[in-house]
């Protein structure tokens, strides 16, 4: 472990750049270390049965007494998804809004962690004393209320987070963006700011969620049976649209979907969302309303396979049914990826005689983003006139154009930072400079391991995924080399074995070859025979299939 | 298998409905038979290790006597790729247009099939007779040239079948479509017409290719040192124009990737390409040039990870490579699926400091569709005034908004039919019905296998992809059941040995304990035992690691 300086300001990125998902940003003043958001991200397709991945936290294990926080600016997964696998490695106090708390609440009580975690609310207007820093925040706009941007005032100067924002002018629920705070960091010098960088791609400004309330209330006017809307659970500002076009248009609500039940409850506790207890019934009393008195409001929107609106489509729910003249609204733009699986659900959708509601948001209405585009982003630099400014929160090319942009209103092109995971900026004497880097990776999460899944497993799976495996099994008598039994050839993934015998005859009739001329030539060494057998069963199978499925040669020797 | 009536016409969709890919028609009348392009496509995540999927042809091996031609609208792979595996299974007559059978050479040839082929070259002014029916055909624009659209004329009626279209009423080197032909048609009768719906979701009405040449044709103006341009080495219209582009900004041009280097060759060599000769260069010879004289235009525009753009961003191209200050155009836009494949190209072009011209073609204006949108199917629909309208082409989004097209013009809602892949409509007396269905579906390719390769394989490979292998070897005694050598313990793909010496320590007593519990209550099938040591193995796993790996014991008596 490399040493800080005393009076060092370090600013470090444990996950979040160069990719979307598992955030986490460490500030460092002396001795004193703040973590912000702790997220999870899912898995590409090359990492074969991995659940989730969070950030490698080597570094703050081996700092675990200079820890004094772990600041989480809001809810979504992205930002609280690791907590409770990087709780069970080390405990740290933990800071958030109610909404934030409540979330990661949930999440410890499944993990068993609740009891032994530190949970501190706070809200924009707290302020926080950790050591030599003092920690500010201002609110910002998102798809899920209560978020923080968060101010270090530390001894060298004071660096601005901005979590994940947009400037809406007009929330839903009266959830104000603290612009004048931000003004006022802005005034009294900001050293460095972090800006999320999602939407860096994006010209113009994001629209106001607003719109999407009245493009969903417009088609609640027009629909004349039931309504099925699907969209994010965690956005708690457009459940509360679909509730208000629900009382408007005299619709009962039904919740499908656990999350989807989850944050409404939560929500409604702690006072995020307005309703009318009144307004829920359960799924299994929809049938007892006339059509044009419902709304469903429902997980899926993505198109997740177990999700409530997918098992709709194939007609696989218990209690509800999309029937033909129903409206099904898809409230959310499909994330790159899930389009195919969106794209079956629409297809199910349509088969069963629905007017579906589908497609970009941009062409919908049904959706709009939750970061800052172009416009917003310029804003936000405008605000903080930071000195220095560090993209993050976004892929290389997101965090590219967020430096062109920081660039264009005019901070200093040698001033930005763009940093890959582990990459740290130290600032001594108001003077930053990038030269060190700290261990950090992504740590994968397989079942209860966690990190004990690596290269030669994932290898080895994928090995196995594209053509199965192969096992010779041959048992020899320790005296006199004989066999005593087999070859025996099992496959899985690669043959249907009663369909191949000619196949696997010819492969135990090489092996016996192979093992024979190894003892003729009185080789010793078991790897020896196993790895011949192995390059003589693959030459012939790939000759025979073009396929290379792993082999496995078994010896046992009696 | 059903017998058709003698003097009834019938149409079936073996392939192409419910999926973008491996299009594939049949129209017959009496005893005659000819069949509509034979396409492949490519698997999605669930078939692993699967290459390629074409139509399963059962229904005509059961027809062979009755099979008189296939027919090929156009050289794309969703409408040729399956030939090669089809003409393994039987021989047919191929009729396809000058670079669609230059493209089919090229796969048969690769197959070693092209001796034993029988190809016919055809244009738009050909007339085949085939048994009962008479083939007539019409040129249309699509993303590739020499494109065919083809009425059938039958003593029922006039079928027609339009291929991928577009109008592109400004099309490059005048391949122009025949509309007047098209209009005579309806004029004349179409008693049923087959269109395309790929684009059925899109208002408006798709722009010329020439728009994309405008913008390759400022953007190379624009650019101060080598230009990489990459798109569908199949898009011969836009090569065209990357060529001309090249020309008047005094640019030579250098070709990478196999399938770029293959198109130009033939398409060049069969007039369907003009540019002269010492416009091109080799690859090694680019460096020979000043960067401003130089275009590279290659494959890879999807982000395919073994093609030269990933290659070229990833710094691993042999003879060429990107600089600080060169211009990547990507003109082409993403199709589903392929999007972070292209996104991780571009971060690496960024990174290389490049100039990246990237994103939606409707935004860049480096792309457009070879597909009609919705008033160009009306447009059809309109020229052809079908009595029958069956949407093809397209997953079934796509053809029910191609059928809300055709009601909005005016075909009876009655009068169309939205097919599933193996269902037959059937016209006798100017009265279709759709009451038939015939065995088809997927015939999986996988190596030098085709639809050897089931579920149970399949099913084996997912299990295998997600958790891995562990297999137990247990010797015993014939005589007493005596353990004579194991149990040994062997994982691929669940954990690393090494670092899991005490869970396999536990499961190999967990053998031992079950065997001999098995032993001592004397049962004596094998079956039992491995059941039951699967069984228990796999509850220690799950309780321990919340995995769930296949579980593969082997019993050996001696």
């Amino acid at each position: 472990m490399m040493s800080i300086k005393e009076t060092m300001l370090s600013i470090v990125a444990l996950g979040g750049v160069n990719e979307i998902g598992k955030n986490m940003y460490v500030v460092q003043y002396a001795d004193d270390i703040v973590v912000i958001d702790c997220g999870s991200k899912f898995p590409d397709e090359s990492l074969l049965g991995i659940d989730v991945i969070v950030p490698d936290i080597s570094f703050l294990l081996e700092n675990q007494d200079k820890v004094r926080a772990l600041v989480v600016t809001h809810g979504h997964e992205d930002h609280i998804g690791g907590i409770p696998y990087i709780l069970k490695q080390m405990n740290m106090p933990i800071y958030a809004t109610g909404l934030t708390l409540g979330l990661i609440e949930g999440k410890l009580r499944e993990h068993g962690l609740l009891r032994d975690s530190e949970l501190h609310h706070i809200n924009s207007d707290s302020e926080i004393d950790l050591g030599s820093m003092t920690l500010s925040f201002f609110s910002t706009n998102h798809s899920i209320p209560d978020c923080l941007g968060i101010a270090f005032h530390t001894p060298e100067g004071t660096v601005v987070h901005t979590g994940d924002f947009k400037f809406d002018l007009t929330p839903v629920n009266e959830q104000y963006a603290d612009i004048h705070k931000m003004a006022d960091l802005g005034k009294n010098g900001v050293l460095a700011l972090l800006s999320e960088s999602t939407n860096a791609e994006r010209p113009g400004f994001t629209p106001s969620e607003r719109l999407v309330g009245e493009h969903i209330e417009e088609a609640f006017i027009k629909a004349t049976q039931k309504i099925f809307i699907s969209t994010f659970a965690s956005n708690v500002h457009r459940l509360q649209q679909v509730i208000d076009a629900a009382v408007k248009t005299n619709r009962k609500i039904a919740l499908l979907g656990r999350s989807m039940v989850n944050v409404v409850s939560i929500a409604s506790s702690l006072g995020y969302l307005k309703m009318a207890e009144e307004m829920l019934i359960e799924a299994t009393e929809v049938n007892k309303y006339e059509p044009h008195r419902i709304v469903v409001l429902c997980t899926g929107s993505q198109g997740e396979p177990m999700a409530a609106l997918s098992r709709l489509a194939s007609s696989n729910h218990r209690q509800v049914e999309v029937l033909r003249g129903d409206t099904v609204i898809l409230a959310a733009t499909p994330i790159p990826g899930n389009e195919r699986n969106v794209a079956r659900i629409v297809d199910n959708l349509f088969e069963l005689g629905a007017k579906v509601i589908y497609g970009s948001g941009t062409v919908t209405g049904m959706h709009v983003s939750g970061h800052a585009s172009q416009d917003e982003l310029k804003l936000m630099l405008t605000l903080m006139k930071p000195k220095y400014f560090i993209p993050i929160h976004g892929e290389f090319r997101m965090m590219h154009q967020h430096r062109l942009l920081a660039e264009a209103v005019g901070v200093e092109s040698d001033n930005i930072f763009i940093l890959k995971n582990g990459d740290v900026v130290d600032i001594q004497n108001q003077v930053a400079s990038q030269s060190r880097k700290i261990p950090t990776g992504n740590t994968l999460v397989d079942g209860l391991g966690i990190g004990d899944v690596g290269n030669v497993v994932l290898r080895d799976r994928k090995h196995l995924s594209e053509d199965g495996i192969l096992i010779v099994v041959i048992t020899l008598s320790k005296a006199d080399g004989k066999i005593l039994s087999g070859p025996d050839t099992i496959s899985r993934g690669f043959v249907y074995v009663r369909e191949s015998e000619g196949l696997i005859e010819e492969v135990n009739r090489i092996t016996v070859t192979e093992v024979q001329k190894l003892l003729e030539e009185n080789v010793s060494q078991w790897n020896v025979y196993k790895q011949s057998i192995k390059e003589s069963i693959g030459r012939f199978l790939f000759a025979k299939t073009k396929r290379r499925p792993m082999i496995l040669p078994i010896i046992i020797q009696i």
